[in-house]
C-alpha cells in the first residue's frame, strides 16, 4: 500500500471555487462524500487529466487516486490536495480512502460508473453506504467560469486558424482525408493538443449523412458540396464549428437549402440568451427549416453545451426537458442543417455565449452565401 | 415511433461466425438475448460504427438500434439484420423492441451500462429480467479471426510507413507537438481514420513519464532522448508501438537503460506463446529489469490485447488473474519501459500475435542499440 500524502496549502483558483460549489450540490443530495469518476469531471476540479483514476470529496478534503505512471506529473498537486497512488484495482484504494476519511454517505456518478464498477466500490467501502446521484457535476460544468470561456475562445481561435491555412493550399482532387488530417495537423501546430473529435470532411453527395467518416478515395469535386465539422481541443477544451461551401460554382440546390439553413441559424442564435427555454431556442430555428418544406431532412437537435466534453449540457432540443433554460456562462453549439440523400447536405455552426444581456457569437469564420463558394 | 425493418438474407462473413460465438457464450449465461451497449462491440458484430446506438442479439435475429443521422448509411445492412430507429430516448426503444422480441431473460453489459442506464432500461424492459453479465464479448474479441489479424498487420504497416516520412524530415528545434501532429497526419494520408490513440512524442526528460502529453513548448534538443508512443486505427483496428532514440549521440544512462529494456522486451516476446500464463509473461520480461536494479522505475504492466480498442484484453501484468493464458489469436503488445525522473525514460514496444506454435512479431521496425541514435 502507498501511503496518502496530506495536503498543506489551500485550494488555488479556479478550483476553490468549483469545489465549493460541488459541496453545495452534495449537501443538496445529502451525501457527505462524491466518488469522482470520471476523467473529465476530475479534470474540471484538478489540473489532472490522466486515465484509470478517480478521486473523493468530502467537506474538507480532497483525494485524487492515480497510479506510478502519473506519480511524477501529479506531485506538485500534493500542495493542495492528497495523493493516494494505488498498485492494484481503483476500488480497491476508493474503499481504502474512503474507510480512512470515515465517510457515510459516500455517493457515486450514476450517469458513469458501471454497474460492474458500482458492485466493486460496494464490496471494497464497506462501511460507506453508496448513493447514486446524477449529473451533479454536469449542472456545474454547464455554466463556464471565465477561465474555460477564455480556453474555449482559444480553441476556435485555433480551429479558425488552422481551417485558414487548410484552405490556401485546398485544391480539387485533395481528399476528404487528406484534408480532414491537414486541418487536424494545423491546429496542433498552433498549440491544440488534438482534434476535439473526429474531424468530419464531405466532399460530394456525402455531406448529407451527418455523421460521416472521412475518406481517402473521395475526392474534392467541382461543382459539388463541401462541409467541414471540425474542432481544437486547448488544455482539455473543445471548440466546434461547421462550414458548408460549394466548390468552384455554386449547384441551384445546394443553395437554396444553404439560404434556409442559414436563416434558421441566424434565427437560433438570435433566441440564444439567459433564461432563455432550451426546447423554445430549438423551435425559433426549426420551424424555419420546416416552413420551407425541409423538416424531414433536419433529424437532430439544434446544438448542445461543449466545455472539457464536446458534448454536455444544456441540450438545445425539442426532447430537452421542460423546465430547462439558458444560463450566463453556458456555451452551446447552434448548428442547424439539410440533409438530402444523394444530392448532399448543408450545417452551419457556430459556438454562442451566454451573456448576462444576450450572447456573444465566438466564432468569426464568414458564413453569408456570397463566401460560400471556394476555388 | 419508426417501424422495424424485418432482415432477410444471411448473416455474412465474418459476422456470421462472431454471432453464433457470442450465442455459444449466451447460453452458457443463461440470457436468451443480450443488450450490447458498446459501440465497438456493435462494431464487432456489424461493420457499423455509430454512436448513441444499441443492439440486441437473441438466438435468432439481431436488432441494430439507432437514430436517423445514421439512417442512410445502416440502410443496407437492413438485408440481414433488423433495423429499429429511434426518435426517442435509447432505454425507451430497447426497450419496445424487447417486447416485440418476447425476450425473458435480457443479457446486459455490467462492465459497459453505466448505473442510470440500467435503471432506465429495467423501466423500459418492463416484461424482461435484465441479467448483469461481464465480459462475454471481450473474451470472444481477445482472440482475432483472419480479417482482424489483416486490419492490425494493416494498421501497424501504415504507422511504420509515417514514422519514415516523419522521421525524414526530423530536426533538432521541432517541437514534441508538431511531431505528433506530422505522424498522425501521415497516418491519416496513408488510410489510417486517425491515430489509434492521442499520439506520445516526448523529448528530453519527459521520456520518463509514461503518459505525457506533447508540447508545442518542448523542443527536439540534441544529446536527449525521444520516445514515441505511437499508433494508427484502421478500419475501426489499432496498432500500438513505442520506439525510443537519442538525437545525435546516446547518453550514457539512457544507453544503459536501453539495453536492459530492449533485453526485456525480447524476453518478453520470446515468452509469448499458446499455453502461456499470462503472469509469466510478464515475469519474463520484469525479472530482467528488476536484476538491472530498475525494478522501481517500471511501474507498468508488460502488455495488453489490441483490437478495435487500444487496451482489451489479455492483460499481461503481475496483477493478471491466475489462470488468464495467452491463446492462439491473441494480439498483444509487448512494451516494458525504465523512466528515471529528471533523466529521461526509455520504452520499446511492439505487437505480437500469438500463433498455434508460438508467435509473430508484427512489427519490424528497428530497435537494436546501434539504430536508437537519430540525426
Amino acid at each position: 500500500m502507498t501511503a496518502r500524502k496530506p495536503a498543506g496549502s489551500a485550494v488555488p483558483p479556479p478550483y476553490a471555487a468549483r469545489h465549493a460549489r460541488l459541496r453545495q450540490a452534495m449537501r443538496n443530495a445529502e451525501v457527505d462524500s462524491l466518488l469522482i469518476s470520471n476523467a473529465n469531471d476530475i479534470h474540471y476540479l484538478t489540473p489532472f487529466c490522466g486515465e484509470d483514476s478517480a478521486a473523493i470529496l468530502t467537506g474538507k478534503k480532497f483525494v485524487l487516486i492515480s497510479d506510478s505512471r502519473f506519480a511524477e506529473e501529479i506531485e506538485p498537486l500534493g500542495q493542495w490536495l492528497e495523493i493516494a497512488l494505488r498498485r492494484g484495482p481503483i476500488a480497491e484504494k476508493v474503499g481504502e480512502v474512503a474507510g480512512d476519511l470515515k465517510v457515510k454517505r459516500l455517493g457515486v456518478q450514476a450517469e458513469h460508473l458501471t454497474i460492474a464498477q458500482r458492485h466493486q466500490v460496494a464490496k471494497a467501502a464497506e462501511g460507506a453506504a453508496l448513493v447514486d446521484t446524477e449529473g451533479l457535476l454536469s449542472a456545474l460544468r454547464a455554466v463556464k467560469d471565465e477561465v474555460e470561456v477564455q480556453l474555449i475562445r482559444r480553441a476556435v481561435q485555433c480551429q479558425q486558424e488552422a481551417l485558414k491555412a487548410t484552405l490556401e493550399d485546398l485544391r480539387v482532387g485533395q481528399s476528404e482525408a487528406e484534408i480532414a488530417g491537414r486541418l487536424e495537423f494545423e491546429m496542433k501546430k498552433r498549440g491544440a493538443s488534438g482534434a476535439a473529435f473526429s474531424t468530419n470532411v464531405s466532399a460530394k453527395a456525402n455531406s448529407s449523412k451527418p455523421h460521416y467518416r472521412p475518406s481517402d478515395r473521395v475526392k474534392l469535386t467541382a461543382g459539388k458540396a463541401l462541409l467541414i465539422d471540425w474542432g481544437a481541443r486547448v488544455e482539455g477544451y473543445c471548440s466546434d464549428l461547421t462550414r458548408t461551401w460549394a466548390i468552384g460554382s455554386m449547384p441551384r440546390k445546394i443553395g437554396e437549402i444553404y439560404r434556409v439553413v442559414l436563416e434558421a441559424q441566424l434565427a437560433g442564435i438570435a433566441a440564444v440568451g439567459p433564461g432563455a427555454s432550451c426546447r423554445e431556442v430549438d423551435t425559433a430555428a426549426r420551424k424555419i427549416i420546416e416552413a420551407a418544406g425541409y423538416g424531414e431532412n433536419y433529424g437532430h437537435g439544434l446544438g448542445h453545451g461543449i466545455g472539457l466534453d464536446v458534448h454536455e449540457s444544456p441540450s438545445l432540443s425539442p426532447r430537452a426537458a421542460e423546465g430547462d433554460t439558458l444560463k450566463a456562462g453556458m456555451i452551446v453549439t447552434v448548428e442547424p442543417g439539410i440533409y438530402l440523400p444523394g444530392v448532399g447536405g448543408v450545417r452551419i455552426e457556430d459556438d454562442v455565449l451566454v451573456t448576462d444581456k444576450g450572447h456573444r457569437v465566438l466564432s468569426d469564420w464568414p458564413k453569408d452565401v456570397e463566401h460560400a463558394v471556394l476555388l
